[in-house]
């Protein structure tokens, strides 16, 4: 029996204990990247979140499928009004190049950061455009249940007839009198009977590229249909989790509920997770706006808005620092305050070896330990939780500095928390790039450098020996000198 | 106009002057891997071969259009019985997971391996299982032409009528009655009108995960299908070069060659390429040998065949040194030898910046680098151009000892042309294994020892400075003394 694990449920507005359909097998289906553009802030912090979900559900015990869908198809820009030109197509179109080298170039990029982030691999990955007879088939369905109706080779989903039956809104908290006196009247919209109706497959016209045949023309899906039908396919009628960014509860995830609903006559998902969004020096972030952040500007630091290069840790242990219903914003000294905060942590865990342990301890790890897991389960609070791996730190420079002691089994045991919580479920690791001294060649020179720097206090030559310190720490290389003799690590 | 390239083209048995059809677009299809199983040697070569071809076309100015698939629908074991359990779904059956998972996690796992054999990402990477309805619109076109029929809601090509009206068996050289008298009379043959004939669309058995819709049955579409399939979509209906090992010629290509014949009424493709296979200690490659080898354990060393762990590098620089027409041998002695070689080639590029170049020169680099691109164009031959590559490593050498002189025109010319060929074409690189002395701050940090070991000559304590060499030395770092000063290398 797995601790038990809290979750804030969209749909319920509510704290909810998560209990699996299926234990110990748990679904989890979230939204993954349109891929027409490079990733960027806006891709990191779902990845992130779920990522935290997908390890700790893991940890606790359950067999996770986790599904992440990529979005190659392209969605209509504005998809309340059914209208708007295919995304992908665009921009294979200005770049003179097939949509799926546009497509593969993205989904390529969007691993390659991902990985950088630290981000495990979901278990599927399916993409939109290898799903076209699924979502077909949902359609057939739908119509057949004379939700969807057939205009000019597009078939639209029957809005009004599903709110009266079933209630449409629920997860976004919308009213349908409310939405439809907000919504424009917009071009396309004469195929629909109903303003709010949204599109389940649209006729390709002579300019589209990417499309399909079907029953009712050479066309393409609607957006919302992928997540429904692939969820679907892979989790089952109904499923677990399914989460994604705020942006999507409305209207992707609210209709994408209202398909499944039709389909099954049930609602597919029981926990609907959603994270909170980015801002940029407290704007929105938008091409528009010129404040567009891209990951490989954020990890380079070539973006105006930069005053340094950031690495992947950083930014990951940044946005663990709120908690993902939060808003999270994003400054140069926001980042650099995480940059600290961030080695300030891995620090600690790499002093834990030389710590020696006493016959007694005068540190409680145990209800540290109680408190961290308390945290993620608690929603996954990682605020918290990195509070907790920061009196962990306290400890640890306490027992060096002689203020606290820690016996055999506590110590032992800290190590295992400090390691298990940051590494395994918040991800965060060492870096790679000369801020860790993980490289073994590198150790060993070091200490033949500072053999030397001993043999000159032997002969008491001290400016020689002090000279190799500050040569050393001219590298970014600090030498203390401790009772067991002197050690180095990077600044 | 690019320089002139002879590929050697199975179809026609000779060596042919490579003429695109639309330059500068060249179309590239190779056959990808079946994800059922981890990445083993098998999938290295045809991997590395058509990189290696990708590079060189790129280099030449085309605009190269690469698409190699995955085939994650399973195939059938044996495509001439068109009988046999998807193998896929067996596998999925075994570890009690979804198809797709098990999918998932195979390709995963081949990207990461061909990350490390430095292989280029293609331009597409399309699924098999992701193209269901273009094959289906394939099987339509060729029963509409007369060349399939239906049985049982499985559809089969009639071999008789094509070979009566095209010829089958060009690509392999086969000839239909030869392989008619070879052909055994197998279970689930009955519904077929000719024993040759092959499955375009397979009704699927209650027992099977895998299946679509279709107009014929619920059911999946043949193994040979896909290609014809994705490379129209991709690469239009006649393309360039298709790709892929000898193993594929028969039958998996000749029955894509009849298949796009009949959809389009020409041959799909103008340059057929195979790459020979693999041995082990001059043995076929089976699990049923025992003799098996994956990536990873060729990576790590574990496998009771290997002495040791063989880097990536040494992998792909042992496969260079063959020509991709001719079987290449894996064992321990050859991989060690590759492995010497591959440092002695690197040793020489990282000997190029210590070069000092003189008023004239007394090497030719002019003919060395036209011979190398002589060599690349001659259907690639490899094992020529790294004769050419250990020409420029001798004349690094020599230089550096002074037994040749170099201009700066030429050493400028020697750099880029070692530095094109190794790195960019051959795709050979640096490893990070603390084989090279890439690493900036390792590099900094052995300068300050050296310094100390200047320091202990310049006091007359050379027991301590020869002590550090010693020291240095036993780490795999050699010092070498030279009039500039002492430098180091790794050994």
């Amino acid at each position: 029996m797995p601790r038990e694990l809290f979750l804030y449920n969209t749909l319920t507005r509510t704290k909810e204990k998560f209990e699996p359909l299926n234990p110990p097998h748990v679904g989890l289906y979230v939204c993954g990247p349109t891929v027409y553009s490079d990733p960027h802030l806006g891709h990191a912090r779902p990845a992130v979140t779920f990522d935290v979900l997908f390890r700790y559900l893991k940890h606790l015990g359950y067999k996770v499928r986790y599904v992440r869908n990529i979005t190659d198809v392209g969605h209509l820009e504005d998809e309340v009004a059914g209208e708007g030109e295919d995304r992908i197509q665009k921009k294979a179109r200005l770049e003179q190049l097939e949509p799926m080298e546009v497509v593969q170039h993205y989904i390529n990029r969007y691993h390659h950061f991902m990985d950088m982030l630290g981000i495990l691999q979901p278990s599927i990955e399916p993409h939109a455009s290898g799903h076209i007879i699924e979502q077909q088939q949902l359609i057939k369905i739908i119509i057949d249940k004379g939700f969807a109706y057939v205009v000019n080779g597009s078939v639209y989903f029957d809005l009004k007839k599903y709110n009266d039956q079933f209630g449409y809104g629920a997860l976004s908290g919308r009213n349908i009198e409310d939405m439809l006196n907000n919504t424009r009247e917009l071009e396309g919209q004469d195929e629909k009977r109903y303003p709010l109706d949204f599109a389940l497959w649209k006729k390709a016209d002579s300019t589209h590229i990417m499309h399909w045949p079907s029953l009712w023309s050479e066309g393409f899906p609607g957006w919302h249909l992928e997540c429904s039908s692939m969820g679907m396919k892979y989790l089952g009628e109904q499923f677990d989790i399914h989460g994604g960014g705020m942006d999507l509860i409305f209207p992707h995830h609210e209709c994408e509920l209202a398909q499944s609903t039709v389909v099954t006559g049930r609602p597919p998902v029981r926990y609907w997770m959603h994270n909170n969004m980015i801002t940029i020096n407290g704007q929105k972030m938008a091409r528009s706006k010129n404040n567009f952040i891209t990951l490989e500007e954020l990890f380079t630091g070539k973006n105006a808005l930069l005053e340094k290069a950031f690495s992947p840790m950083t930014i990951r242990f940044y946005m663990l620092q709120a908690h993902y219903t939060s808003p999270v914003d994003f400054s140069n000294d926001a980042l650099k305050a995480a940059e600290q905060g961030l080695n300030r942590l891995m620090k600690g865990l790499s002093l834990l070896p030389k710590l020696k342990p006493s016959a007694s301890s005068t540190v409680d790890v145990i209800t540290l330990r109680e408190n961290a897991y308390k945290a993620l389960s608690d929603d996954l609070n990682c605020p918290v939780l990195l509070g907790n791996l920061f009196e962990g730190v306290r400890i640890i420079n306490s027992v060096i500095d002689r203020k606290e002691t820690i016996n055999k089994e506590d110590l032992e045991s800290l190590t295992e928390f400090m390691r298990t919580f940051t590494h395994d479920l918040l991800g965060l690791a060492p870096e790679e790039n000369g801020r860790s001294n993980d490289n073994e060649l590198l150790d060993k020179v070091v200490k033949l450098l500072l053999q030397q720097r001993q043999e000159a206090k032997a002969r008491k030559d001290y400016a020689a020996s002090d000279h190799i310190r500050k040569q050393l720490a001219s590298l970014g290389i600090q030498v203390m000198d401790t009772k067991d003799g002197a050690v180095w690590e990077m600044e």
